[in-house]
């Protein structure tokens, strides 16, 4: 599918030479930030560390271990948050460098049942619990994801990318 | 993470009663069906066949399985659609019930940069080739995607879930 990359930083990406991000985890490979959005309280945005356009430009490895990321913070953050529903996006037209926006909705909050990006509905309360923030940063400072092993014998012998 | 579960159809959903789907691609747990929008050819739809609401109420392989046909179809909509930039997204605040969207954007395009629910930037003429209905069908009809499997040695053990 897509070739291996390391992925040039840009100078003039704003993802790839970032100032004040709050961040929240971080592995060699990506990390977590929270995106400070009064309306989103909870809204996590997990960004791939090089500086990569699409999904399948990276290596299936690479694929796999982004999204097990992404699934750690959903898991989290419907854990902490207590949302009406998750919603997962990687859009990056305007800043096309790989990152996948986590957000909590609530049926109180701004635009629900549309997406963040629409229309307002409302003046919006997105009903978080308190101590949200120490909760999040706690929670999501200790995920582990890791890529799943197949047993052996369920090994096609396709071996490593 | 999640629990595997089967998800019992419900009667009120959209997606587990579908009507005039155009169906590009099926396997036992997922379909790809291609959503008919003047302003966005190509806009192809990834959807879990039981009904489930978010990702992470899937077991870590059904999750795999439906990424796995997610990014091929990514793959097929930017060889056959030859898009700007690649959009993704599982939001469901209408309908609960997964499902990806995988949207080829154009810089010509009615909402670009911007995303697709946002409010429009211009009349919008997308940038489609020629035939790209005929070589979509056919490319998605043959995909085969499936979940990668590591060598034994990098089994650690952990088993099938």
């Amino acid at each position: 599918m897509g070739k291996s990359t390391t992925g040039n930083l840009q100078m003039n990406c704003e993802l790839c030479t970032p100032e004040n991000e709050l961040l929240l985890w971080e592995n060699g490979l990506c990390r977590v930030i929270l995106v400070e959005d009064a309306h989103y309280p909870g809204f996590c945005r997990v960004i791939w560390n090089q500086h990569v356009k699409e999904m399948t430009d990276l290596t299936e490895d690479e694929r796999q271990d982004f999204m097990q990321v992404v699934f750690a913070v959903e898991s989290v953050v419907r854990e902490v948050m207590h949302p009406d529903k998750i919603n997962l996006a990687s859009l990056g037209n305007m800043t096309p460098h790989l990152h996948w926006h986590v957000i909590p909705r609530y049926i109180s909050d701004m635009h629900y049942p549309n997406p963040v990006w629409s229309s307002p509905q409302r003046a919006g309360m997105p009903a978080a619990p308190p101590d949200w923030r120490v909760n999040l940063a706690r929670q999501l400072g200790q995920i582990q994801p890791h890529r799943k092993a197949l047993s052996c014998h369920e090994n096609s012998g396709s071996g490593q990318e």
